[in-house]
């Protein structure tokens, strides 16, 4: 078999946005291979390349797109299945930011303590491990921190997460997972990058183990069918994101997402799925550090009933 | 004296945008009237406009502009005297939209709750006020819901506040106080628009009393000057507005650009102006219904040292 | 006339609770006179004496109570007019606490940045005004920080706020008003303390300018009538305080609280009262520094209908 | 072996309070079973039984308790081994109750909303799972929802968790699992209660599978070393649970006690700490529905140092 057809581009999108001309256009059914940069456009090499020094606010986490879906129209769903994620360098970076994260002072949560020490981390990959000092060994399981479509008239930041997806750092946009985005604009126009080799709950100090990719997804198309909020599907749960703040509203936007999914392709009443949820549902915290926070619901496909 | 120049348009942005091209260009020191629309685009006229019914989600809160002010840079500070606010109809129009507002569960704040009731309210203007039922007198005190700068790369809905000003919907952007707006462009970009003739605090239901009206300003620039978050300045006070979620982090953003103003203008050392601001300080809910919430921390002129 | 009841204590309750034993019963309609520590104790009296060494958490915040109301019964409210509040010394107090405060990391906002510089600031009061450095002179408007009735089973620590009253911190709890709080238990067992000579909204620095003092009450009782949340009745306006967390929870449930007042006093609508608070409603912060944060929703009395 | 002793109340405490007189007194390293009741006292068995008609408040969540720990000082730790829990019936309530949830409008996120409809859920217990309707099985893992010491000065309704423990609601307070407490009275002063069946994370409607239970644990002693909030460990991880509103700063406080565990116990610099948590921390939403909300930070021991 061929090999999917290669989409890269060498002028990155710091937004997801309608405004930007596509950089490459697919059919349904296309299998695609992204490549996509780091967070950092691969400007943090070293403990010596602190974030304050070489990156160029607000030209941030750059992603690869717009990618235009043949025939998508506003009220669609786009299906996104991600068939690979091939992490293209051995070494991954993370690093301590002057005012960002989940334990600091920050721009929206402003307060007057002096920053947390600015502080980078390279870490080896090696026999699918990041390798954290003192033998500390994290498995790599590598996802896309951002997978949106574009708003159908603002054009947000790459930093931001929100109900075209986006930034929302969620471990769950992995390999073998299919993710349903809501199209708002002619084309769809999908957008990718962020990858992260490992993270934890959360993205704690905000930057995961970062590293460039190539991000291999089959694109799939619902006609007519409408989403609010972004839809993940794994072999064996159903996941839907709420992207907000404060924590809890990313919460209750999932968990509404996912009480409507199952009124409307299960035949669940609404007040028998919010039981449902109640006694077996499961969250993640996806990230708690971004100008939005991303929460994911779940729930087990083997609690679905037959 | 002459008019002052009046600008207007018929098509309306419905984003605090650097991707729409102006619709008028005008020089520092320049009087302009601007004529500005309601916040439904005058189609809810009676109590049978249901916004449900008449709205056309997401173009929503017409902005007049963007107005290119000449030899405005990024970095610079643009200055909007508002000279006056003139209402150019006697009725205003409120409502209660499902799913918005503060004492409802919302888009953001998702609840399995019953919408409350939809509603529109039509009020007379007369002899200064705006007229509820049963002989309830509201004075009409004018203010800009909305007041923008360009972000430097996003595009955001009108509806929405943040640090380049846009739908804080405070009161203290009136007539008589001078509004201070980060420029993130070339030109600027400055939008404006949603005038209302009265809210209270908070805009609880977040529809306050809208109307067309007539905008005069005075634009002003001030070069190589640099602010985070729009402030505000009455003839006694100084004022800063922060807008995110939740309600206290609106609040910190207001309070630490209050503090910063107090330090680089005002001679205060860090801790002293947090000590005045705690014993002094007044605090505004511009609106808490928003999808950000906007706060406008105050000072008065008089505590300030000679 | 003879001079009031005056009532005082030499063991102080630091909590707001149902178990502990009367310092002096009243009768509904007896004016007295409460001797009222500040909110240290007294063992802050110079830049010296800083929070950490010199207090004894969580022994903090004395209260003089609590003061039995004979004839008060669960379900009642209790009255409480605010007659006269004497400041006992020429000094008044203020401190930044590590790790306290409405612009740092907290015990419930956990970061991991250093606490901001422990400070301890003491003021002159002289001519009705608190001498802050540089000649800044801020009114004397003094009011009781804490006024409660107790829980029906619960001891809360005097720090904090709640349905029951508590450290609401809100400057309206002054001379000339009338405070209403549930009764919950037989007695209503009220407490007072935490007079500040002056603060600013939202006690931003989480300490005002604490100072001793005698508070001259009449109590009431209103038997048969219950409340949920403390109400303050001003010459001029109708006002509730809503405590929790956020911010905007605090203030929905001042809103809900006073739209619930306009309802059965005052012939409202429910959707008229939301709609005369949208448009004149006002709201203070009270503070926004303790375990729970205070907000108070306000009405003018003459947009009431006649 | 014999069987261990059992601690069984016919009064039990609706508070978690220092003001209450053991029911019990153990010695360190005594095993002991405790009887609880369920969340209702078992007022709720049928459909008909409302909550609104059967449940008294605020006379909910009975505790068993409180057990005195002989020897215990303030300042010291009370280790709880989970040893065994049994229910001790075969069926489990749910229950719909109005203004009460993760999503609707509550005492605290007060809103004008109609309350979502009553509604009580008996479930079957059987062949270890709880059989909800259509032939759903969600698979019995039983915990305590309440394991409390007494706090200081205050009282606590026993609905509310805090640095004491109390109402977490989180499920690794389960079988095998050890538990840590403060202690901050003489005697500890231990409370449990409320055996969840099952329950997902979040407790999203606000009631897990309530169930009466026998539960077995051991008692031990940390004389002289204190911790701050409550931590648990499995034979897998280490974890810690913070409860706060909003959500963030609930997992805050998990995540700062998480890292200063890891710096204190296991040789981690504290930046380092932050790192590994960024990269391989785990977060479990355990409430998000009580007065305060509990989150739970986690490790795998495998990511510690050997």
């Amino acid at each position: 078999m061929a090999a999917p057809r290669e989409i890269r581009t060498d002028r990155y999108s710091y937004v997801f946005s309608p405004y930007v001309a596509p950089i490459a256009t697919v059919r349904p059914g296309e299998v695609v291979t992204i490549v996509t940069e780091d967070a950092f456009e691969s400007r943090i090499r070293s403990a010596a390349d602190l974030p304050s020094k070489v990156l160029n606010f607000p030209f941030l986490n750059p992603q690869t797109g717009p990618i235009a879906i043949e025939g998508a129209r506003k009220g669609d769903t786009l299906v996104v299945e991600i068939l690979d994620i091939e992490l293209t360098r051995d070494w991954v970076v993370s690093a301590h930011i002057p005012h960002f994260g989940g334990l600091t002072g920050t721009a929206d949560t402003a307060l007057l303590n002096e920053p947390l020490p600015e502080k980078v981390f390279v870490y080896a990959v090696r026999d699918g491990h990041v390798e954290l000092p003192r033998g500390i060994r994290v498995p790599v399981a590598p996802f896309v921190g951002t997978i949106a479509t574009a708003p159908e008239i603002e054009a947000i930041a790459a930093l931001v997460p929100g109900d075209f997806g986006g930034n929302m750092d969620v471990p769950d946009t992995c390999i073998g997972n299919t993710v349903r985005l809501p199209v708002r604009v002619d084309g769809a126009l999908f957008y990718t990058g962020d990858v992260h080799a490992a993270q934890g709950d959360g993205e704690l100090c905000g930057v995961a183990c970062e590293v460039t990719a190539r991000v291999t997804v089959r694109f799939g198309l619902e006609q007519g069918r409408t989403i609010k909020w972004p839809r993940i599907e794994s072999a064996t749960e159903l996941m839907t994101v709420g992207s907000s703040r404060p924590l809890e509203d990313a919460a209750r936007i999932a968990w509404v997402e996912l009480i409507s999914w199952l009124e409307a392709d299960y035949g669940f009443d609404r007040w028998e799925a919010y039981q449902l949820l109640t006694q077996a549902g499961r969250m993640r915290v996806g990230n708690m550090v971004d100008p939005k926070y991303s929460m994911v619901a779940k729930i087990e496909k083997r609690f679905l009933p037959g």
